[in-house]
Order: C-alpha cells, then sequence, then structure tokens
C-alpha cells in the first residue's frame, strides 16, 4: 500500500494528513486493504507527533462517513447519550441509560470494550446471561422507539474504521492521544443521530489523561466537534485517582449497577449518575431548573421505574430479566478471599491502574484484541481513601476462578492499596462543568 | 501480552528498555507470542525516542542470541564479509563475494531482501533460474568449504527474531533509525563468525540516512558493536546522490555485476567493488599493502577467476550456471522502451529514490511484506549527473511486463531526472574510510 507507506511516513515526519487523506485511509483500513501493523506505526506515529485542530475533525468525519448512521430525525423525543472516557469500577452507564429513558429522553447508548486498564459497559453487559449487544441497527432503532433506550456495541455498520482502530489502539498502547481519543468518541456519537451529549471526563492518576490541563484540552476538543455537527456537548470533569464505587470486575459491576437502580448504589455512583442525568435532562429540554431535574431522576429510582426499565431492556436484548431481581443469576467466581489491611493507619491510596491491571491479571480484562474474559473475576474494595482502618481489618474481597487467579488477586491489591500515617485528600469527586460557552469550577481540589 | 504492553509504553514515553527485556521482547517476537501490530507500534516508538548505546547493544546481542551462529573458528583461512547499508543499483555484492573468493579469503554472505526503494541482493540473485538462496546452515558450511563464498539470506536459523523485524519495519516505515539499522545489521553479521567485517554506507538522497553526519554515527556504532565482538570493522562511506551503475532492477542488476565481473562493468561499479574489496583483503591479512590487495583483485578479474568462481556457485546453489556466459537466460522483460532527454542541457540530477519507488511501481520492488516481484522489471540508467545531453538523447530503457508497467515507470523517470542549465557536481563516490582509529576523509566534497 503506497498510501499507507506515504501517509506513515509524513507523520512519523511530523507533517499533516489533509482530510481526502483521512478519508481514504479509514476507508482502506475499514476494507482490510492496509494491515494492522502498518496502521498501528501510524497510530504511534500521530500518538508521538500529535494532530492539529483540522486534521482531528476531519479523521472524526472520516471514521464517522466510514459506515452507516442512524437517522433518528423523525423521532419525537430528545435523544441524548453519555459517554466516559473511562475508568476502573465505572458502570454508571449501565445505571443512567434506563434511568433517564425512564423519565422519557431517548437513550440510545453506544458502549465499547475493555481498553487496557479500564473495564468496557459491553464487557459488562454481556455477563448477563444470554444478554446480546450485537443488535443490528434496525432492531435498535425498534427498541429505541420502544423503550427508549437501547445499550449495544458500535456495530459493523457504525463507524468501522474507528472500530478496528479502536481495538488495534488497545492492543498497541496508543490509546492515550487527545486527538484521536477525541475522533473516537464523536465518530460514534454523531453517529447516534443525537440532539445532545454528555461526557464524563475523567481525571486523575487512573484515568487515560491524569492531569486536569489534558482533560480539559481533551473536553474542549470534543465540544468544538460537536458544535460543528449541530450536537450540544456537555462535559462534566470525574475523579478518577480511586474507583469509582466498590465492585471492579464485570458481573460485579452490573450487580453494583443493579443496587445503584434500585437507589442502593454507593454515593459516589449515586452523585455522579444524577449530576450526569441531570445534565442529560436540561439537555434534552425537559426543564430548565437542575433542581427540577434532579427531583425527577430521584423520583424515578424510588418509585422503581428505573429499575424496571432496565429489565424491560434486558429482556429485550435477550438477557434473563430476573437478574434485576436475583443478581445471584450473574456469573459467580471460583474462589474468594478477603484481603485485609496489612498495618493499621489511613488508607492513602486505592490505585485504579493497579487495581484495573490487578482485574486484567486475574482474567477479568483484556489485553489483546482476541483475549477471552472471566465476568466473574474482580474485586470489591470497600477501603475508601482518607479512612482509618485497624491492622488486619477487611478492605476488599478477591474474585477469581481459582486459587492462582486469588493469589494474582492479592498480588494487585497489594500494589493497588497504600496504608500510610497521612493521607492527602482525594480529587472532587466532580470539579469541573465544560460547555461551549467556557469551563466552570464546582469544586477546588 | 503484558511485556509488549509495558515495553511499548515505556519506550512512548521516552524510556530505557533493559538488557533482559530486549532477550524477552526478542525470544517472544521470534516465536509468534507477540502480534506484528504491537511490535510495529513498538518500533515507530523506538524510530522517534532513539535507543542509547547500552540499548543498542543489548538489541544486537538479543537478536544474535535468537537463532544459531555459524561456528567458523575451525577455518582454516580469513572469513570476512561486506554489508551496504542499501542503495538503488548496488549490486556490488554480486561481483565482490565471487572476487574475494577467489584470491582465497571465504566470505560467508548473508543478504536481505529489498527494503522501501532499494532492491536486495537476494532478489537480485533470484532472479536467475533454479538460483537457492534459502541454504540451511549446514550446506552454507559444505559450500564455504568448497568454494570459500556462500550467498543466502537469513536463514531461519540465523538470527530469527531481526529477520521478522527487518521484515516488518520495511512495511510500517521504521527503516531510518541508525540503532535499529546497526543492530539489524551487526546481529546478522556477528552471527557468521567472521574474523573481519567491511561496511560500505552510503549518504546522499537515495541513502536511509542521506546526511554525511548521519552516516558516520551510524558508521561508529556499528564499529563499535563489532569491537565489542572481536571482529574488527572497517567502514567506507560511498555516494548515493545517484544510483550506482546503470542497472536498476534485479535482473538488470545480475547481468550488470556480471560484465563487472569480467572487469566490463560501469567505472562507478568497479571503483565502489575494488575499493571494498582492497580492504577485505588487508583486514584479511593477506597482504598490508593496498597496492598489492588491488593488484591482486585486478588479476582475479582478467584471469577469468573471479567470473569463474561466481559460475561454480551459481552452479552449486541450484542455478543455471550458463547464465554467466549468456545473461540472456535470465527473465526477460515482455515491453521495453527508450527514454529521451526532453530538453537540452546538463542532466542535474538522477533522483536514487524516484528511480527506486519507480521500480517499484513497475512491478521490480516490494511494498508489503508479502508483494511478488517481477524479475525482469526496472532501468537501464545511461545519463550520469553532469553531463551534457541534447534533446530527444536516449537518457534510460524502461522494462516492464506491459504497457501500463512501460507508462509507470515513464512516469517515474520523467520525475527522477531533471535536466537543467547548470548542475551542480555529484558527491564523491568514496569519500571517507572510518574505523576503530577514527575516521579518515578521501575526497571533498
Amino acid at each position: 500500500m503506497m498510501l499507507a507507506t506515504r501517509l506513515i511516513e509524513r507523520k512519523r515526519d511530523g507533517g499533516r494528513i489533509e482530510p481526502g487523506e483521512w478519508h481514504s485511509l479509514a476507508r482502506a483500513y475499514a476494507s482490510g486493504h492496509i494491515p494492522d501493523y502498518q496502521m498501528a506505526a501510524f497510530l504511534m506515529a500521530c500518538y508521538l507527533r500529535g494532530l492539529d485542530r483540522a486534521e482531528t475533525a476531519a479523521l472524526t468525519e472520516a471514521m464517522l462517513r466510514s459506515g452507516e448512521t442512524l437517522d433518528l430525525s423523525d423521532m419525537r423525543v430528545p435523544r441524548i447519550d453519555k459517554h466516559s472516557t473511562g475508568g476502573v469500577g465505572d458502570k454508571v452507564s449501565i445505571v443512567l441509560a434506563p434511568l433517564v429513558a425512564s423519565v422519557g429522553v431517548a437513550v440510545p447508548m453506544m458502549s465499547g470494550r475493555g481498553l487496557g486498564h479500564t473495564g468496557g459497559t459491553l464487557d459488562k453487559l454481556e455477563s448477563i446471561p444470554g444478554f446480546r449487544t450485537d443488535l443490528s441497527l434496525a432492531e435498535a432503532r425498534a427498541q429505541l422507539d420502544r423503550l427508549g433506550c437501547v445499550l449495544i456495541g458500535q456495530t459493523g455498520e457504525i463507524a468501522p474504521a474507528d472500530r478496528k482502530m479502536y481495538a488495534l489502539r488497545n492492543a498497541t498502547s496508543t490509546v492515550e492521544s487527545i486527538p484521536l481519543i477525541a475522533a473516537s468518541i464523536m465518530s460514534k456519537k454523531l453517529a447516534e443521530g443525537l440532539t445532545g451529549l454528555v461526557l464524563d471526563v475523567k481525571r486523575g492518576s487512573g484515568a487515560f489523561l491524569p492531569e486536569l490541563e489534558r482533560g480539559l484540552e481533551l473536553s474542549r476538543t470534543m465540544i468544538e466537534l460537536g458544535s460543528d455537527h449541530g450536537c450540544p456537548t456537555v462535559v462534566l470533569i470525574t475523579a478518577m485517582d480511586r474507583p469509582l464505587g466498590r465492585a471492579c470486575g464485570n458481573a460485579l459491576e452490573v450487580e453494583e449497577a443493579i443496587l445503584a437502580l434500585r437507589g442502593e448504589g454507593p454515593d459516589d455512583v449515586m452523585a455522579v449518575t444524577l449530576a450526569l442525568g441531570v445534565e442529560m435532562l436540561v439537555l434534552a429540554g425537559v426543564t430548565t431548573s437542575r433542581d427540577d431535574a434532579l427531583k425527577t431522576l430521584r423520583d424515578a429510582i424510588s418509585s422503581g421505574r428505573a429499575a424496571e426499565r432496565f429489565q424491560l431492556i434486558v429482556e429485550a436484548q435477550g438477557g434473563n430479566p430476573a437478574v434485576v431481581d436475583d443478581p445471584a443469576i450473574l456469573p459467580q467466581a471460583g474462589e474468594c478471599e478477603i484481603f485485609r489491611a496489612p498495618r493499621r493507619g489511613f488508607v492513602a491510596r486505592v490505585e485504579p491502574r493497579a487495581v484495573g491491571r490487578g482485574v486484567v491479571a486475574i482474567g477479568g480484562g483484556r489485553e489483546t484484541l482476541d483475549d477471552e474474559l472471566d465476568p466473574a473475576s474482580g474485586f470489591v474494595i470497600t477501603a475508601r481513601p482518607g479512612e482509618w482502618v485497624e491492622s488486619g481489618e477487611p478492605l476488599a474481597t478477591v474474585f477469581a476462578a481459582n486459587s492462582v487467579g486469588v493469589a494474582a488477586g492479592r498480588a494487585a491489591l497489594r500494589q493497588a492499596i497504600t496504608i500510610a500515617d497521612e493521607a492527602e485528600l482525594p480529587l472532587p469527586l466532580i470539579s469541573h462543568r465544560v460547555s461551549a460557552t467556557g469551563i466552570e469550577e464546582l469544586a477546588t481540589s
């Protein structure tokens, strides 16, 4: 492929790729005319050399146009989606999508799979026995009309160039690049025919972009791409210096999400879910009052409507709906072990990257494109940064298929959880709100 | 593969890879436990971030140890090889190896295939009907004992990690990196059990490293690697701002090499061959006088012994030995066309990269790992930089399989050959000699 060679060389040497070239590249890669190894070299060159604003827009457009888009323009209800840049223990999508749908906003949610140390919503959902995420666009549209929500993977029809590239980036350590992340997220989201989009951009040591400044840059990039395509986009910056919630691992996280739909989730999971939900309702025009929006969402949870909507979605997508009442239907680990505090002191760190890598190490995550997952493996970590613990006090539970997995999990938690004489304050859970009009600081760290 | 991910990330972020890690990486890649796409991303990170001296040495050692080595320590004669960093029209190996062998120095020459715009000695040799380059190490050793020369490819047994990486770098535009080039060349050469090594490092627009300074840096790096392994190494810096000789294309170059073995090759091919041959004889200890060495080589050519030795080698390796007397046995192109000067003036440039890319474009070169070659396609370019030509005067001949190829070749030559009112002096053919004792300037440009 002369094309691939030329573009790899140009980007390697710091040059610009033109819009027509991005289109040709995306098409050729999606159709298998450029091999993975050439694209991998190109992506590393993009990672290290960067893309300017016009290149990012052209790549987004090229990936968007590499496949089909959902035409939802005839739907009478607003369509709002939410996307997170990915974290450890982040099961918010599974709570938020049915919750917002249950109050009359359509949520055509297309999610991804595990990326490095972070999990993926699809992997989590597929731990529900029978649950299908591979609906066709026609099936998705029908379910959206009926239930106001669909939880699917990026179909082969949507942005196929992005789908391949996303998997390859995961396996080649080229994920943490602002233009590549922005183009990947927005090409999928803009293909969903949305009237608005809410983004959860993580910061802190477990985020793809740990530094706040980089998170804000990513936010601005995505807000611009949204504006250019007539899709108003709002970002909340949330903390990923510790896992979100307690459960880390696919089936374990579904269980926690079900608790959250009943209002019984951990405080941080509830807070992030509600804050994002409020933004979605306001963007949808359901109300202009944030207080009203919050009340609407709380009512949907306490009345059981949110959990009921999730049950209908699970059933519609082939999953066993009894899971909502009885999470024990989820795959269960062969072995488990309590992890205890090695000394007394403050919980100084629960390091999300170490936790995420631990999930991979015990079989619950994915390292290369074809790895199989064990949905039942993972951790439930009850220790929270800043908390005082006594020596021997339970901090977490390891779930794994066998004793080898348990040992790997134990080793990972020893790395991940630090007990010390002092503990710094963790990052504020929700620190900034970013929109086309600017950055609003919600809490100071 | 946790290993690959960790090393890609570290090199991407500018970190160092430790000796043990290079060994693990080379072993895992050679055995197929690391996929090409991960290695491609790693190589691009190496290209852009660089390797320090210790890393280069460790990579060389790791690739050398990834396979077998030739144990020639019981041979009574000196073993000297020559390697070129690759150029357009460079068929010197095919002349030099039999020539030097015919005067009593063993030449266990292991060559490579086409790399981007440059040809490879193996591809050239294989245009001889029946010629096998895939001898086993045992076969190679037997032929070396009998004929003092063997012309083979890097067998699966020798530096398998390098063999795979070399092919991948070619397809991912990660060739032009000093540490990667040095480690690749030296890992193979040090596996040959040599008593000395002569390197032809190209400079000028058609070289992998066009700038003299970079060529000298590569030279020093390779000389150090050679010294560390007890293999005295000498470098000549030669010109690649124009093709070497007239023929560019596999079968056409073999024909020109056969002419050179009879003393009838183009002046530049003869000069580079003899200069490198002199270094080989001196390193071998055949003589300490460069004049004596030159006379010895000239005698071998004029007496017919050099051509006869090549004939024996061709026969031993399964090729049709009649080719030495009758090059028409080589594959012949389906069509040819004279390329004429578009105007009168000086030949200002014969740009080797454009010529090399032209050979690829008409099917005589290789773009990705699995491309097939047409051995008969190529150019014979008689125009030399600095020469005065009249409008319509023949400058070159295009050889191709069909009229589409001829048209592509014509287009390539239009790009490659510039006629102008003035012409700058081309680079001196042989400008520097570099050894462990320093750099000697032989001609000024």
